[in-house]
């Protein structure tokens, strides 16, 4: 029997004490990984990095853990996206999507929560530079944490903050052996660092670092870190839980206008006619206004007819603040006797 | 410097040939990885899964590959979960929500496009046996395919099939050294095994197999494969992208009656009503029969005041539908002089 090729290699790091606020936690690892060489990825997990840079909250003694839990993700989020009963899904100040905004209350004493490193990919800088003070060797530094997934059970481990290491590679444009350009193929080879790191961690317990050896990536100048993982809102289809939409409308006092108001609000009535169809009713909507669109009942006006105006414009409105419209809606002075219903504002809120 | 202590092997398997339907994939790699031993896990690309079992859609020369392609991920969907321009999401006959399908129109030659494997379990567990008769080894397998994710850009590689391993390991209920009870980690660890074969996978080319050694796992009996990671519908919070919410609501012929109604659009309405401010209005519902409720106005009855009821009426339903409800609308037929403006009928459809 043959041996294998070489591969890759995932070590733990055994032996690291318990940390606390202010440990040099660079030169522990250095002490018990001695062995770390040349293009190593080192995979930090988050909460000892967030231990020994004190990101904690003190529980003190009679204190509610889960009250202090709750007021602590209101805290670290920046936006709601999801709730269902205790669980919060919620974008974090360094753009993280997750639940609980990564605040964890296991491993760690019942007298203290753990944030998110305020910035991961900082803390991922600093421990690369003082290994390499340490013990001379050039190695990348993943941070890592353990995140859900919208439609798969089960946790993973991805990274949240990275340094000396790309956190996509990105294949676009390339051709594969077939002649076929790969359009959309970016890996995120950080997070994948951080799940194959979770294999060792996990196998053992209270092994809060592993190494991965073998890949010996090139270090990226300047290094974003993991900023190039955040999604921006532009492209994402799924700012709201389904449950959490109509209720996530902000109000809106003051408007900026927007160019596209007429196309969107046309497409936003069409989509609310063909969900709704049993509120049919010929409306008719324009404006040479910036921004504002006059919207009529040019059926007879009756109470059926309003309400049927009223909910395709509830459901319209409701679009488009899916599309990233804001709204506001002034019914006409004059209701009654003229077929003007109303004006709808569009636009973005002022920043 | 002492050596590092043992941990997992990511070992490729090289010198693989290029697959075709009706190839026999297990011998193939127990001839190139006659090292197998018990206790590895074998990592194999979805591709060439699909490759040897046929699950290919031929494209004939002069066709529209990019129009075959929008056809199969039609086909290969039970659902789409969001849409943006030649973007679908769609949940897969095999319960997986993924970017068109799966379907990969890369590594793989003009004339095809490859869909996702039949049922890769069963994929994963023919490996596991052939494995086992060629090479008399207990291997766990896993069949990998490359997704995206929600919030983070960056593609890694998950599980889409398993045999002869626990997709997730359960650390719910146990305590952790500080005493705090693990309340919902559990770890999708074959998920986690694809992305670290990917590292491997991806640094060379043309390698569609790799092996994870070390980690020895436990086999289940009866072995569920990658069912568990299949999230179910109560518990998706994000069955439509924000802006396929209003659109993806069913037309209503017939509705079985659910409990809970009366709750559930009073709920909506509140929703509705923080959400749509400048559309006050005094409604009030209620009703006797099992699945309606009536809708009233109670404010004097004008224009604007059956249009705010409406607005709040069309969100209140777009809700209702994001909590799992089907709704049908019906106006009261004597509308004018009565405050009773319809009946929203609520439940599931039929099955």
């Amino acid at each position: 029997m043959s041996s294998p090729p070489s591969g890759l290699s995932v070590l733990p790091v055994t032996g690291l004490p318990e940390f606390s606020p202010g440990d040099d936690l660079a030169a522990a690892i250095a002490a018990a990984a001695p062995w770390l060489a040349d293009g190593d990825v080192v995979v930090v997990t988050s909460k000892v990095v967030s231990k020994v840079e004190g990101r904690l909250v003190p529980v003190p003694p009679g204190a509610d853990r889960e009250q202090l839990r709750l007021k602590a993700v209101e805290d670290e989020a920046v936006r709601v996206v999801a709730r269902r009963g205790p669980l919060a899904i919620v974008q974090t100040r360094q753009g993280w999507v997750v639940a609980a905004a990564g605040i964890d209350a296991s491993n760690v004493g019942q007298d203290a929560l753990v944030l998110l490193p305020e910035d991961g990919d900082a803390s991922a800088r600093g421990l690369r530079a003082r290994l390499r003070e340490q013990l001379g060797v050039d190695v990348a530094v993943v941070v890592s944490d353990t995140f859900g997934r919208t439609w798969r059970e089960g946790l993973t481990d991805v990274a949240v903050g990275s340094a000396g290491i790309s956190a996509l590679i990105d294949h676009r444009g390339s051709v594969d052996a077939f002649g076929n350009r790969l359009e959309t193929t970016r890996t995120a080879v950080v997070d994948e660092l951080a799940s194959a790191a979770d294999l060792v961690k996990g196998k053992l317990s209270g092994v809060p670092v592993a190494v991965v050896r073998g890949l010996a990536p090139d270090a990226p100048d300047p290094d974003p870190g993991t900023r190039p993982l955040v999604r921006l809102p532009a492209d994402d289809l799924f700012p709201y839980g389904a449950r959490d939409l109509v209720g996530s409308r902000a109000p809106a006092a003051e408007l900026v206008p927007r160019a596209g108001e007429l196309p969107a609000v046309a497409e936003a009535f069409r989509i609310a006619s063909a969900a709704l169809p049993e509120f049919p009713v010929v409306l008719q909507y324009g404006g040479e206004e910036d921004g504002v669109v006059d919207v009529h009942l040019t059926d007879a006006v009756t109470t059926t007819t309003a309400v049927n105006l009223g909910a395709l414009l509830g459901a319209a409105i409701v679009q488009l603040h899916a599309q990233g419209w804001t709204t506001r809606w002034e019914p006409a002075a004059t209701a009654g006797g003229t077929s003007l219903v109303g004006r709808l504002w569009l636009g973005t809120p002022p920043d």
